[in-house]
């Protein structure tokens, strides 16, 4: 069995032990040389030239992706010449664009925030009237991590987006916290969930990740699992579905966004969960029998680590972070340390919530520099 | 970083998801393109090439092994052009000749079976008389997986072994059980110990690993702990170290063989424990503090795959296998089944020994073909 992954990230990256473990062999088309999944790189191309990709796709049993940029022709070709492309372009056009996700969720009824699709000036200036006099609005295309969302005022303030298309406009939702479900969905139906998460945020990048998400048993737990397995079935996603969701002041429980791939929020099922979200992400692809998500201790703590330190030497960090606390886990990305970048992240298991926070905080923090 | 490794077998094959998750670039020195650790192969080529060896081993930080093949000659010639070998040539002799094992055991004052160097078949008798007429002879080099082993009852029996050299020769120990201690060390002198196992033989090859060994805390846990970290001292072992025990009827520890490489007793701790054997090895070789060794779950219950199916089609059998038991943890080796061949393994975790047992032996027995 041979995987072929689009995008040489560091989610790609991250599906290489899954690969290795199962006796999967995994192909990977990266961005170039020092791409973070260098190691099973196979072909250099960038995932809008068509022809690489048709030509990287031809030698593997299923395609799938580390990223959602490769655009709907090239999707179509893929799709053309017959190759498995798992999720598949129906189902990925969701997490690419946000107008159509919105659209859809309103079509299935799932709960999400007031939007509305604005073409120019004198309709987000409408939109406005009815959130109060602020809104966000977002690129429907192209945006991730923070980037491509700005909060507005005035039709004006998005006058430059407003430019090169239509927006989507939404309300500012008071939330409490974000959380994200996740599920994985094979073609042959099968569909399996993770605990919900609690996701922290800051800038815009998603900074930690409690499992299972505090004070949400019973009632937040059912509905966002229902939500997620509505999406995944209703869209026929197949592999890994992360749903992005709100928890608001007044507890209702809205759709923020969607990742058809292994997702941040996810990467705690690595050292947290009997199946990681990679290894479960190829079983779906190939449409092989899901794992079980139970998980190893009743707590784990996910903390990113970003940036890394200022001098960029962040294997003279190591040995520090690994003596002071040997049961965390540690994973590094292979990427150069940049301001901001995610470079890698830290994982705690165990029972005591508050202790596991404190060290995952400090771990990463080694690795920050900011200690 | 960066470590490269001698030898492209299952064992460089696992060590490659730590170095991915760890953010360490691995090297393998392959035996051919087809190599079960294919995915980091860089270089092809004998371990007993020195020149291709060197050339290779200049590129990497730390040079390790797969295995224990790696001539003294080559390894002087490694150490000689200021190479970082690890585990060193002199601590690698004791597991690649076993009557330089016995001598320094004996010096040690450490627990094994009578034995003796016998030179030819009168020597051979003479030992017989002391071990009431049988006994186990070993070829010093090159046996494993029960290959170069033999009971005899006379001098004549091992004659054709004989004529290359001198043979090790042992009592039959009347053994109520095997087990395997592994720890690791790194060059600057911290050691740490995993639970002690218990191993399960046929036809010399190692078919199942329960960890912790059951009815073994206390007494027979500290002698072998003891044992263990001693060995790693004494013998200045860098990196993982398994001893291989026998528990005899009357309640004595023996010391059977060494590894100086992750083992096969140690597979369990990929999915069983917080640090597993092939992280571990690579921190101890890159000289990093050593991860922690505790348990996920009380049973810890691995189970080799040997063979694979009669018709070789290992990758029909998989569905079947993890469709059965979701939480059964599947690691494949890339290799292609052939009669006894240890293709791949599986390990289950949980608090029923019994029902581990039972689970582990049937999800093997799906890719044997016995089912």
């Amino acid at each position: 069995m041979r995987v072929g992954v689009i995008g040489g990230g560091q989610l790609a990256r991250m599906m290489v032990p899954a690969a290795v473990e199962l006796g999967i062999d995994i192909a990977v088309l990266g961005e170039g040389p020092d791409a973070a999944a260098r190691i099973a790189v196979t072909d250099i191309g960038a995932a809008t030239d068509a022809e690489a990709v048709l030509g990287f796709a031809r030698e593997a049993d299923v395609v799938t992706f580390d990223h959602e940029h490769v655009p709907q022709a090239v999707l179509a070709a893929l799709v053309e010449a017959g190759v498995a492309v798992r999720p598949g372009p129906g189902a990925l056009a969701h997490a690419q664009d946000k107008l159509v996700l919105r659209r859809r969720m309103a079509e299935l009824g799932v709960p999400q925030p007031v939007w509305a699709e604005v073409a120019d000036e004198v309709e987000l200036d409408a939109f406005l009237v009815t959130t109060g006099g602020r809104a966000v609005v977002k690129t429907p295309r192209g945006g991730y991590d923070g980037k491509g969302v700005r909060v507005v005022g005035s039709g004006a303030e998005a006058s430059d987006w407003l430019a090169d298309g239509p927006l989507l406009a939404e309300e500012l939702v008071d939330f409490r916290r974000e959380l994200a479900q996740q599920v994985a969905r094979r073609p042959s139906g099968e569909i399996v969930a993770w605990p919900l998460v609690e996701t922290v945020q800051g800038g815009g990048v998603c900074r930690e990740v409690i499992a299972p998400a505090p004070r949400s048993a019973g009632r937040i737990a059912d509905i966002a699992c229902d939500i997620a397995m509505t999406v995944a079935e209703a869209l026929d996603v197949t592999g890994v579905l992360a749903v992005e969701l709100f928890e608001t002041v007044d507890q209702r429980i809205l759709v923020n966004e969607l990742a058809m791939r292994p997702h941040n929020s996810g990467h705690w099922t690595i050292d947290g969960s009997t199946t990681s979200q990679f290894e479960q992400h190829l079983r779906a692809v190939l449409d092989l029998p899901l794992g079980a998500t139970g998980c190893h201790a009743p707590w784990s703590v996910m903390v990113n680590v970003l940036g890394g330190p200022a001098d960029g030497d962040l294997d003279s960090r190591v040995p520090a972070l690994l003596a002071e606390d040997p049961t965390v886990k540690l994973h590094l990305y292979g990427k150069t340390p940049r301001p901001g970048r995610k470079i890698g992240h830290v994982t705690v298991t165990g029972d005591d919530l508050d202790d596991l926070v404190f060290r995952a905080r400090a771990a990463a923090a080694r690795l920050d520099g900011t200690t």
